[in-house]
């Protein structure tokens, strides 16, 4: 088990008052609050100093993007809880990064959990936690540190590229979450080659004794970002049927779209997973290959030399009358019937294909 | 088997009456009632002598919780079930401890039977069974023995911690099963350990023989987890779909959170049961792999021996006419060639990753 | 495939006409029938001579339980049949007896097909049939031979014992249901013995050579047990939403018990049937361990002496040149190297922890 | 893959036009035209020399049972689905022999497709189509070629046997679908005859080669038998959820009936199906027992007589000074060394149970 | 993985605008712009120089069908999206060719996206994305390059065979739907002989190492059919239950043909799934039966010639007093014992069906 899945449940802090914000995560992250006022015609962005900073931006009917990074300041998150009216459970699960992907839908928020997956770099499986609240005319978005996959985003409501700025904060949700989604198609690439390193390392039939090890671990990956992944159909599927007016209906199309590349992902993921299954099958074939080859030698050396050796015994026995051991060229012929034994078997193996 | 599952079928008892209020746990435990009766104000907390003295609680407009140990006392018990007009077939299984996970919904009163779970001190997994009846103004709990997952609720009532004080009794049942699912997160953490365990102990490569045991015993605490925890997800959504006045709306988005919390649990239990299917998987290639090994020693040895023995054979032969036999080097000669053999055959299984 | 499994499709009669009412079980039963008319006040139990005797009872306001034993009596049963006014394919249900277990749902009545379980004295699990008719105030129920589960529910009936002589014709009912599912509770029970027993032989690690038929067997048995329980579900669940006067709300309750008692049924043989697919991969894992066993010993015996055998053959040549063999101490040198030899591989062995 | 399975997908006419009427099956049937009609006083039956014969039937007030066999007379047929004013589709699906078993509700007939399942003298499962239409008054049904599992139901409506006769169209349909099915007892009666004989054949321990053999054959029938059979559930229960009045109220609890019996059958397929992938299992660890026996034997002969060939090897040397060679009775002290070595080894495996 | 398959994802292009038009296949196709208008009088048949030039026929009320080749011309794409008023995420899906199947509908057209199966020369599936637009006069057809299935349709309509030119554009999107559909009989019919052939491979008993390599392979090519397929079922079910005037009542049941077909070949591949998994179960017991025979050749060897080898080492020993050397014709006495022994053994081990 790798560190990060141990973390998923061990997070849970047993025992506590509901409704309590605690933060389950790494604890070294810095408070950055992001913060992106725009409609079509500008765009503002600031690095705020507090979070109080943020606060005018709720009443403007501009849209606004709040990105706040680092989890572990909860007494600024209790404060943005206050401030737009959210749910205690709601400030819990944000600041609770072993959350499963999730959707609520509260009288005037929607509140959603995703897990946003990249690979490190010793190449394992990041699992980080984004937790986005949808109000009138803001999206919040929350992350465990810095850094994201929200950099195009940026650039085109900066740029005012593409229809964003002219579209209301479900749009914004929309991209925010489609970009999240576009990276899963990162991760399951490299699935993809994983799996397919360990096939032509199998194929070749040679593979060193780690490769269950490998196996296992792929498996293991798969696991992982199934679970990040999987309860997302729902999620999406929920926002489709989202009754309230903030989603509007043309932009459900959009998030049709997304639930379209999550079932292909998802899709992707199953068959990675039969073909793994298959490849412990192929390993398992490999081994039993190479036992038979193994077989083979030590019953062809022996098959063949036992009755030789036999023959020599014989003709090793001290009897004092053993008329053979008398004629001038006995030794000569049995060496005559010893290489014809000999290539007799050899060609009985031969025909056998052992050979 | 272990003793415990085995219980939970024996302790039907076959043939008796419907209805009839029969315990079916170990015997030996007294009687101790438990109340707590709040409100915002103030907090009443008696350890009760008799059953009859709870009765007052009954009428009063303060939220009262009875919390009832030792189901062995049918009698006091069925007590109760008069005063707070409870059906038969409840009481019934109240007493009877090997009832699965249900809720049923009756007029003015909800039951529902959940599981405990916690290690002994031999690590075996206690499955104890927890009964709840949600009245307007009460939550009575019925448990086989004393100790439970409950002392940080009885803190927060005692020193009005938390909201639970100001609210209702459907919170106060919300905060007892939130106690109860908590520690299955601390159950799975163990069974995800244990799994660790054992895939280090075959990752090394040297497993003792009795790991398929240990194998088969995980396999079937994790049955036994499951069989706890399924069909809570059954009884906690329809608690959230439950009409009447018993559970607020208010409160259903914390029963949604246990209910996230339950999914969260059964998708780790699946995710170990597939594990552990894996682990049956690596240790029969590890067997494969061993035997793969013994072979080719077995294999490189008698084939390296077996035609040099031969080779010594046919010179200890008899034959008063073998050339060889007097030429003054040939001792020598043989030696070289055994040599030349010996390393030749050496050279080819290093060539075939034999050595 | 045991003789009753075989009988199940054996018995259904090709090419007769719909409707048809053919005995399909075994022949040589007679004809009993037992009545119970009772209420709060009185019980008159009678075993009646012939059908029309039980005629009069059907007008009766009392509740009356006509239990007929010996479907092989084919007439009689048409009798009631025409008096009851069943339809046609409910009398070639009740007497082909393999019938999987079922509810119809009539316009007056409810029949309902199910399957008695019980083990023989060869510890062969036997499935009888058994068929009720719900009528206003009556039930008819219809068995193949004489012997049943009921003898607790006459009992009752016959000392006032419990609820059931103040209610209805479908409380009746329930009883009689409930009777045949809590010996589903006998069979499950025996059933986990046996997986157990298994098991413990397995653990043992020395299992003899029937051990695959055992489980075989085992397996069989509780893919029958599945068959004939697995269909009881939908039928009890149907009862439950039925919506006649037939099935009186408050006896409801007690049909969700039974309800929760077959899906405990039905949960427990899917464990045991997961746990004797683990005994079977643990058989073939104690076959592969043993013939690892076996194989580190042909190993160290042949790997310790084919060398050494191969240095006694090189002195055993009859070359006139051979210095060493005329050395004083060859002989007891020779001896030093080779029981060097032979602790040396002793200790490669174990330190390959092979001894 | 069998001849017959190959040919369901054969059949299919890539590239036509949809809607065009062309046979698939084998060519050289004549055409039969059979027909019934009656009413419950009379019975005509006859048989038609060509297609238009049969058209006045169409307009009486008697229920007409029209059997077409021989569908390669694809004219013919076009003449019928004018007349009766069939849609194109049907028309095609009627010839096209490689049909799923399905239902095709129209405005005034209803459209079915079955699979007739039969052995034929070599015992394949010979699987034949039948379509029928249900009109107001009139079935159709077109068979491949001559011979079906109807006789039974001429005679009935010859004779006037049971209710036929008094009945109309739908329940004429209902003993035509019911005659087919019956005969699916048939085949899994042989199916299951089949399975229990390679049981036996397991059990006693010495299969054949040709058992895997025997084992995918069986389990490619059973596919084969399902895919004619599993989709029949669908077709039924659409026909008892049938809204116009072509299907009668009274008659659907016939239909009800035979849905009872397809998930009879299916059910009884399933289980033979899970048993032969236990066959398979149980054949692998026969191989494995097996070679476990060799392995033993083998290992017994190497280990008792390589040590005792390796000490007649020492004294085969040819030292000059090995004093033992001297001793008057060394060779039979040998002797008792070597029979305390064999016996000491024997009684080693005894206990080991290699023996 | 085959390089198609992992282009499937490759091309995905993460971090774009959401709606933004980018091709994703292979770069080298011409556009070629066919046109088909017709209605039952007449067929203008054209191939167009620019997009431009098919606008005008968008306005009559004649069939138009704009077949659209060479999808890497983003830019006339766009065009056709902005005059027929298409979302901008149709526009996407079309040109990125790794869309699973599906439909999505807008208020005045319907865009269904399928796969188009066919084998290449070197008999590798290729899976060629096809796109429509069904509007309410035209179907618009998107195909990456020149060549497709779609001949026959085009000779109906320039020779008014069938229906085709009576009929409206929901006509045309069946027949060209049914094209597509048709041809994956064709994959099926080829993977059924695959699969047959290595089965048969199997089946003589003696396949060569790459077949495990080919048993792969092709499962790898089932699942990659099935994802084309397996879709496909959704859409079809979702035109048939289509609310607007696109599709007529009266074409519906043309596309419930649709649904048949592809239902019948799910119903195949999954099939070849369940019998290509058998495949490999055949193997390892291929594998296991040869060891077998390897053993026992080995075994039958050893035994025999061990026991031989002894009695002569016994004789070849030199102790000086051994009587047996002496007796005159003690070498052929025990030539005799020898022959007896051997003889002995060989009818033990034909005993044992060893020979």
């Amino acid at each position: 088990m790798s560190k990060n899945q141990k973390d998923l449940y061990k997070n849970k802090k047993i025992g506590t008052i509901p409704g309590s914000v605690i933060y389950t995560g790494k604890k070294n992250n810095n408070l950055i609050i992001e913060t992106f006022d725009y409609n079509k015609d500008s765009c503002i962005e600031l690095e705020l100093a507090s979070i109080e900073d943020s606060f005018p931006f709720k009443t403007t009917e501009t849209v606004t993007w709040l990105n706040i990074n680092g989890l572990n300041n909860v007494v600024e998150i209790e404060k943005i809880g206050k401030y737009y009216n959210l749910h205690p459970l709601v400030l819990e699960d944000i600041v609770n990064v072993s959350q499963r992907p999730k959707i609520d839908e509260y009288e005037d928020y929607i509140f959603i959990v995703l897990k946003m997956l990249y690979y490190d770099d010793s190449k394992n499986i990041i699992s980080e936690q984004v937790s986005f609240i949808l109000g009138k005319h803001c999206v919040l978005s929350f992350q465990e540190a810095e850094g994201d996959v929200f950099d195009s985003i940026r650039d085109r409501l900066r740029t005012a590229k593409g229809r964003i700025r002219g579209l209301n904060a479900d749009y914004l949700l929309y991209t925010l979450i489609d970009a999240v989604v576009d990276h899963y198609f990162n991760i399951i690439e490299t699935l993809g080659t994983k799996v397919e390193d360990l096939e032509t390392l199998l194929f070749e039939g040679n593979p060193n004794e780690t490769i269950t090890q490998d196996i296992q671990g792929l498996k293991r990956e798969i696991l992982k970002v199934r679970r990040a992944i999987f309860p997302l159909r729902e999620v999406i599927s929920r926002i489709e049927k989202h009754e309230s007016n903030l989603i509007l209906k043309k932009t459900k199309t959009y998030y049709r779209d997304i639930y379209d590349h999550i079932i292909h992902v998802t899709e992707n993921i199953d068959i990675y997973r039969e073909m793994i299954w298959s490849l412990m099958d192929m390993y398992m074939t490999t081994i039993s290959n190479k036992m038979n080859e193994v077989m083979k030698v030590l019953t062809i050396m022996a098959s063949i030399f036992i009755p030789l050796t036999f023959i020599a015994g014989i003709y090793g026995m001290n009897f004092e009358n053993i008329p053979e051991l008398k004629y001038e060229n006995a030794y000569f012929i049995l060496w005559g019937v010893m290489i014809v034994l000999f290539t007799g078997m050899l060609f009985y193996f031969k025909r056998k294909k052992w050979l």
